[in-house]
């Protein structure tokens, strides 16, 4: 991170989201900052510089503790604001702040705290560079994600097993325990609210789990996932209750084609609109363009939606160890719909799934 | 809210918040925005306002059904990004924005905006306009709220009858149980991490449940609350198991005084620096004050931490519907510690507890 610090320009980056302190100190508080100071020698930095003294981490006194346990590598500050702090600490010259995660409020505290400094300080706002690196995982982030995905597979297949979903049963009582399940088998949480949709809310794409009772002949839509040491799996599975009908079939298969397409084109190289075209086109060939209202997939990782995009118009190219959600559906208003989410990540040969429940046609009850 | 966008000499004002845009209209999406134009008569509007035809709302395509459904009353507009197409529809003038909450990064594009306008708009950063309001509740507000008490107060005492509060259990296991029949009682998540602390662990303020099992002698601190449309319960309750100590049944007793004296001192003109001194000094008389390291209340509502405060160096002063909790607590490092926490409103007649749950001394297993 300090030589990307180095490439951008500026002297030094006051790093203030505090998903992205998560990402480069392994602190979980609530409250924290980090002031990475540029590397001097990019060629150095490629592969692992150690932390400049320069590094500083600053937190609260609730995390006194905690902060020394999970960021004893740097320099610790104890004090508030900590923004504010670090920025009296930081060198002279151009420091770069987070300008998406930095409110205009914040930012005008910062500013009277720069003017109010003797040394030479410019605030120069910044964009994603953090979450550049964000995109690309590490061996840890891609068994944190395994692990994640892993306990959405056990909690749904469970779930199965006992007869969870039938007939009879609502949506939210579906949604419940899918969320059980997950947190009894180690997630702290589920990754976003769980999806649990029936019938023709099937057709809704985000629908909230509601006191809809599951009947004979439904579409059962599931989309959820686990958090897991605060990285998120996603996953969609769509199920027939009863015996299907033939534009259950059609359709679905139609979307399993689509998901196929679009996991087939997670190449190196690719752009996000690529590999969306090449799910897409799949499903606008077979006439249903129009009932595919939303993107092919995004990233996943310490956030549900991270860089990269894939949707039509993004122009992200994929490198190796990015993590991305694969997920065409095809929504038919009052009727029902079928969404088929994979997470994975994108290797040199190819897309690599890591959840792994089973996307056949699925008859239950 | 048009008056006090009046009284605060701009022309309108961009709610970008999405809990204040939650509170102005009911709409519970994950993008909106409103533009609300100063009321021209303060004295009309003082009561209620009907919405100007040129206050307007809008969200994007995912939610156009249910903003219909939920914000029948505002033109609505669909179209991304929010803010910038309001910014379009705004009157000539000041035109305040939520300084807090817009990122420099949207207010660049804000800005960006307005200057390609061929009207004359100024952009004008505000502070806490509806926060303000949201400090001091209406009926329907307090109902929710009250109804978010009743499902902790029933989720804590069906815990306890069923036996789940034991030595061999974990600390995971009786908030994780804590948490699901909260959810089964009806709130759609806890409100914020639930704290069990067991032992030592309850000498730790804000301690995350971990596999520390529960034994003979232990205090057990749960601190937690339940989200019930929106609105957010917060309780603590301290227990023993087994026999009590004689320092357990003391420090108890002197959290148990302080806390009645922190509600007695809920009076209306009181401001909060008054309250949480009048419950401190009790705690502070007894020689333990470095134990009692936070404030002693805060604000309830749509979020779990709002105005007003009550803590040192807190001005806000308290009017009738303010929600506040009341939580002193005492710590003793190593050892273990009370809290005890109500939810409650303040009324002409005084501090009205919302969480009915005993605050006696009580004994477990």
């Amino acid at each position: 991170m300090r030589a990307v610090v180095a490439r951008s320009g500026i002297d030094a980056l006051l790093v203030t989201d505090l998903i992205n302190v998560r990402y480069l100190t392994g602190f979980t508080g609530s409250n924290a900052a980090l002031l990475l100071v540029a590397s001097d020698s990019e060629d150095n930095a490629a592969d692992s510089t150690p932390a400049d003294a320069r590094t500083q981490f600053c937190t609260d006194g609730r995390y006194t503790t905690q902060s020394a346990q999970q960021v004893p590598d740097l320099p610790r500050l104890i004090k508030r604001p900590c923004d504010v702090a670090l920025l009296r600490r930081c060198p002279e010259g151009l420091i770069g702040f987070e300008a998406r995660s930095v409110s205009v409020a914040d930012h005008m505290t910062l500013l009277t705290a720069a003017n109010g400094e003797p040394r030479d300080i410019e605030l120069v706002p910044m964009l994603d560079l953090v979450e550049g690196l964000r995109a690309v995982k590490d061996a840890g982030e891609v068994d944190a994600l395994q692990r994640a995905c892993a306990v959405a597979d056990r909690a749904l297949e469970d779930l199965i097993e006992a007869g969870g979903i039938r007939p009879g049963r609502t949506e939210r009582q579906v949604g419940l325990e899918l969320d059980q399940r997950m947190r009894e088998l180690g997630a702290s949480d589920p990754s976003f609210e769980t999806i649990a949709a029936a019938g023709a809310n099937s057709a809704i794409p985000h629908h909230r789990p509601t006191d809809t009772v599951l009947a004979t002949g439904d579409f059962v839509k599931l989309d959820f996932g686990a958090t897991v040491d605060g990285y998120h799996s996603d996953m969609t599975r769509t199920f027939v209750l009863g015996s299907p009908a033939d534009w259950q079939r059609e359709i679905y298969q139609l979307v399993e084609s689509a998901q196929a397409a679009g996991r087939a084109a997670c190449v190196i190289g690719a752009t996000g609109d690529q590999i969306d075209a090449a799910s897409r086109g799949v499903i606008t060939d077979a006439g249903f363009g129009p009932q595919f209202s939303h993107g092919l997939g995004h990233g996943i990782g310490l956030q549900i939606h991270e860089a990269p995009s894939l949707a039509r118009d993004s122009p992200s190219i994929m490198v190796p160890d990015m993590c991305v959600t694969v997920e065409p559906g095809v929504y038919l208003p009052g009727r029902g719909g079928v969404r088929i989410e994979d997470s994975g990540v994108i290797r040199a040969d190819g897309y690599h799934v890591l959840t792994q429940t089973s996307k056949e046609f699925r008859v239950l009850a």
